[in-house]
């Protein structure tokens, strides 16, 4: 098949908006961009931020960077002298690339549009003649290709480019990008081929990528390339390093491991990538095998917001139950990659907890990472933050994790530009479908209109302003004559859940029966704030209860507790339950003075004394140093046993 | 005064076996390796073994990793292609002569002084005729000298090579090495003083040297450039780099910080050196800053065992409370450093809590990095294993901090030698000597015998299995005939101590009269073992305990918890006293089998249920994973509350 062919049968997904992933088989189906458009409200107002603000934002900051400059002096001879940025640079640029694709694909938006245009011509410019590209090796002066898979990116960088070539194909039909990533892939199968080079990228994506392009072009060879990528892994291929073989997952072959370990990025790139590898070559075991490492790593190395990755030193998953709240690393992009992995699972499997870690994880570390104007981001999401920062001018770039406020850009700034894709294309991950009807798997005010394989025509609007406010109104705009099920997901924190006025229990709801065009069904999901406690085996959250309020992690700031309060004297009453004041929520706390100390250490039975009472608002988590810096908590300390 | 001149006055100090620090002024005066001699007991049988094994141990490895070999290739002119290891492998080679000097120094051991030669005189034909000494920098294809200070670490290996001189002017009067030490800070005042570069080394170390160097000779020039060394830190001079100026204390003056941070080695020296500098110089303002920062310190960043530094990224201090048992960073080398540090206040300012500190450092820090056998060493010293590791092959260099277990040699093996020089020295530490009498801080079999300044001879011996039994017999074996003072410590912890049967009140105990040769005074200290709580606002050991027997921390290992039994369910019962069935330490717990879990997290009402009780024996901290690989903690959870 042509390439001008390949367009041709996308040509359906164009008219939808296309859509990140299209599996060719499994339980869901996605919808593409056009098909779910977000109406006014939570997830719409920070689409459209992404739209109005951070796009340009990033592009500024690429050009200031040097790093899109960086393809010019390609093009120029000017490489390496002129070379600005980290070995993986280049991909911030795909990214933004991808952003821009699908915001034109959802929106038809045309000055996004002529953006897209501009950059992408600068990139292909740069594309030498057997389809590599990286401004950062081969040519004289920088390290030969290839000479370094453990750091070099390389590899990686073409997973980005492929992304964003098929993100434009199945949104605009254009296909001199696209073009540009199938000279990339086939280069990258013509030497990680049989007879090639026998190893793999120190960090995941390319995997992904690959079967994404296969799912778009029937190249087998590339979904065969994935594969074998998926299986190098594990063997000890790369070399060892400080941080381990496990920080790039070549300690345990992906079939054979039982959690997710190493660098969090790349473990849940690596692990959507075998999903995709596994849907598509009807691979069960290594199907079986991701879900279960998926399994033990939400049961335990997850973070209550479901950011994943403790470790600062290799920004890595700690041991089972390792997860300090003041060390939190959960990095925003190992927050997109979770996103990326569970939604793979979920068009496999259908199961709904792969859509609650997805809820979780936007409404506590995608909605957290950008400031409301879409300009600074936090590249690392603490859990609990001791002192109180100051906020870096709009004008630097810093160390990716050494500020502790939003940040405009980072010397490794991979987060604004993953976010910015996530932004463009959040709509896919709102509902699907499969033969018989429609999955809402996400409550944000929507219109969904979709057609069923058989040609039924289904049309739905939602309207809620979830998560503030449990109540979701679903009204059907267009329905067939015929019974369809629609299928909704009812939280597991929803107990006392109601449709239309009935108790529905947590789980699955499926109503199978003719719906009628103009009626409204009205789900309610009771969003009480609740007192959550953590399994006492995560040693930094024992003694200590965070506020859940639907979906919605809450955390104390110190902008919120009274003058003359010491922020750490605060402890919460475990006997008397958060209360819920149009929204806000306030929780009684008792006041212990902190000890005066010359060691920190005392008999256990020197317990100290009573506190004052207090109450104190608490706020979303996401919310968190918008009011400028503080000091803040997820996890507040309950007064201690007597 | 010639170098001649300088080891004849020193000649007193050879007498009495040398000594490390010897402040011109100050409340207290240090003992030479000669006046206290360890006997059978607790320190001295890892003084033996540090003297048996450990000495050769290190030298084996220097010479089989190259280390030793690169003061040799110097010589022959096969640098830089002949040269291995780390940019600070040179240092490794100076702390074994350290370590060799005071061995020599305290036994006149001919076969240590033989190894003390053979090296010595290798590194000494390796220095350059300016007084230059460093096997990695400044010969064609190398760095040039000083281009890399904030990394090079070339001032912090003067550092130690100064120090190795001065041991072996203080303990043998013997010139060679003491002179190239002498010609290596002459390089460096004049490198570095006033009109030279106007910048410091980023691992402190040199600063301790040369203020030593002046003690010893009695040269200013010394003492002026430790001061400015002190001084030019904290204005920003260094190179930025990603774990901020802090990690190297570039940011924020010497005189003006309020406790210790960044990198916890490098604080710890830097504070040393410059409480050295405030003595000698009278500097009251600098030594309240540093005393200022060590309380701070002590009562908010340092574990229960004394330990410093708890984070893995830059081996740093973590912020106030920051100290996660199951990412304890508490270098060793960092323990070290305290005892250093600590050892330097006391002599200042005669404090009991700086001879607290150091026996908490020694018996739970010093007494745990190495191996029974004193052929492997902890680099890093966590208080909570959560998996069981394997051991590294006897001949395999490993990663710093990626063995969980004891490893016979390090790619940066900063440790070994450390500990090495501070064994050999570990008399020093025990008493000190006023114009009024003698003081003891550190409770070992030892004999003192010491002369005051107005020539009054003392004697004593010490006798005692402290800390495995609290009672220690202090027999007077020569006295004056006039009264003098006998000052003896009685530890915090100690609540109940009796001196010759009647109670006695914690703190400093001053008994002034005649002692008659011949008397025994018997001091008990209750050993009994303590549940002990942490300050809640240490997150990671809130609603735990911890175990403390006499001065010694005790921990939960694995090999002592029944088969079938999960580790982790075990829960110390608050309620219940912990017993000392002879000396093995036994608590009651109760177990609550793990839950099994989707998700860690749960509505704080619903606990979990009961548990069964169970005994388990803890054994002393410094003899974890003597008995082979196991998972352990020293903060072990409490029953929930109900």
């Amino acid at each position: 098949m042509t390439i001008n062919e390949t367009l041709t049968t996308e040509a359906g997904w164009i008219a939808r908006g296309g859509t990140p992933v299209t599996p060719r088989t499994g339980r869901l189906r996605p919808l593409g961009l056009r098909e779910v458009r977000l109406r006014d409200g939570f997830w719409q107002r920070r689409q459209q931020t992404n739209r109005d603000n951070s796009l340009a934002h990033i592009e500024q900051w690429l050009e200031k960077a040097g790093w899109l400059g960086n393809f010019d002096a390609a093009v120029t001879g000017d490489l390496p002298a002129a070379r600005r940025g980290r070995e993986f640079a280049d991909t911030e640029v795909y990214k933004l690339l991808e952003a821009l694709a699908w915001e034109h694909g959802r929106t038809g938006d045309e000055e996004i549009d002529r953006c897209f245009r501009s950059i992408a011509a600068r990139v292909i410019a740069a594309q030498e003649p057997d389809g590599y590209l990286n401004t950062n090796y081969g040519r004289p002066g920088q390290a030969p290709r290839y000479s370094d898979l453990e750091w070099g990116h390389e590899l990686y960088s073409f997973g980005y480019l492929i992304h964003a070539g098929i993100a434009r194909a199945r949104t605009a039909g254009e296909e001199e990008l696209f073009a540009a990533a199938v000279r990339a892939a086939d280069h990258v199968c013509d030497m990680f081929g049989p007879g090639g080079i026998e190893a793999f990228c120190g960090h995941a994506e390319i995997e992904m990528a690959l079967v994404e392009l296969y799912r778009l072009t029937g190249v087998r060879r590339y979904l065969d390339q994935a594969k074998l990528f998926v299986d190098r892994h594990g063997h000890g291929t790369l070399a060892d390093i400080e941080f381990g073989r496990s920080y790039f997952q070549d300690d345990i072959p992906v079939r054979d491991a039982d959690v997710f370990r190493g660098h969090a990025v790349r473990a849940v790139y690596l692990a959507a990538g075998a999903v995709d590898v596994a849907v598509e070559t009807g691979d069960a075991d290594l199907l079986a095998a991701v879900t279960r490492q998926w399994r033990n790593t939400v049961a335990k190395r997850t973070y209550i917001t479901g950011g994943m990755g403790s470790r600062h030193q290799d920004e890595a998953f700690g041991d089972d139950f390792v997860l300090p709240p003041d060390r939190s690393y959960s990095e925003t992009c190992a927050g997109v990659g979770s996103v990326l992995l569970a939604w793979r699972l979920l068009l496999a499997q259908g199961d709904l907890r792969y859509a609650e870690l997805i809820e979780r994880t936007l409404f506590n570390v995608i909605a957290t990472s950008p400031a409301d104007d879409g300009t600074r981001f936090f590249y690392t999401n603490t859990l609990h933050q001791r002192t109180v920062g100051a906020e870096p001018p709009s004008d630097v770039q810093v160390p990716r994790a050494a500020s502790n406020l939003r940040a405009p850009w980072f010397d490794v700034s991979c987060c604004p530009t993953n976010l910015a894709r996530t932004f463009a294309s959040l709509a896919a991950y709102v509902a699907t479908s499969d033969d018989d009807g429609v999955q809402i798997h996400q409550y944000t005010a929507a219109s969904i209109d979709t057609v069923l394989p058989d040609g039924r025509e289904i049309g739905l609007e939602i309207d809620t302003e979830y998560p503030a406010d449990g109540r979701i109104a679903i009204r059907i705009t267009r329905a067939p004559e015929t019974p369809w099920t629609l299928s909704l997901r009812v939280p597991d924190w929803a107990a006392g859940a109601t449709l239309d006025g009935l108790a529905i229990s947590r789980g699955l709801v499926q109503l199978r029966r003719r719906f009628t065009a103009g009626e409204t069904l009205v789900l309610d999901l009771p969003v009480r704030p609740r007192l959550i406690a953590g399994d006492d085996r995560i040693d930094a959250v024992r003694g200590a209860a965070a506020v859940q309020r639907g979906p919605v992690v809450y955390c104390l700031e110190s902008v919120d507790v009274p003058v003359g309060v010491p922020f750490d004297s605060l402890h919460l009453d475990p006997d008397t339950e958060p209360a819920d004041r149009d929204g806000t929520v306030v929780v009684t706390c008792r006041t212990t003075p902190p000890a005066k100390l010359d060691w920190p250490y005392r008999p256990l039975t020197e317990a100290p004394g009573d506190g004052v009472p207090l109450e104190v608002a608490l706020h979303p988590y996401h919310r968190w140093a918008r009011r400028g810096p503080s000091t803040m908590r997820v996890w507040i300390p309950l007064t201690p046993e007597r």
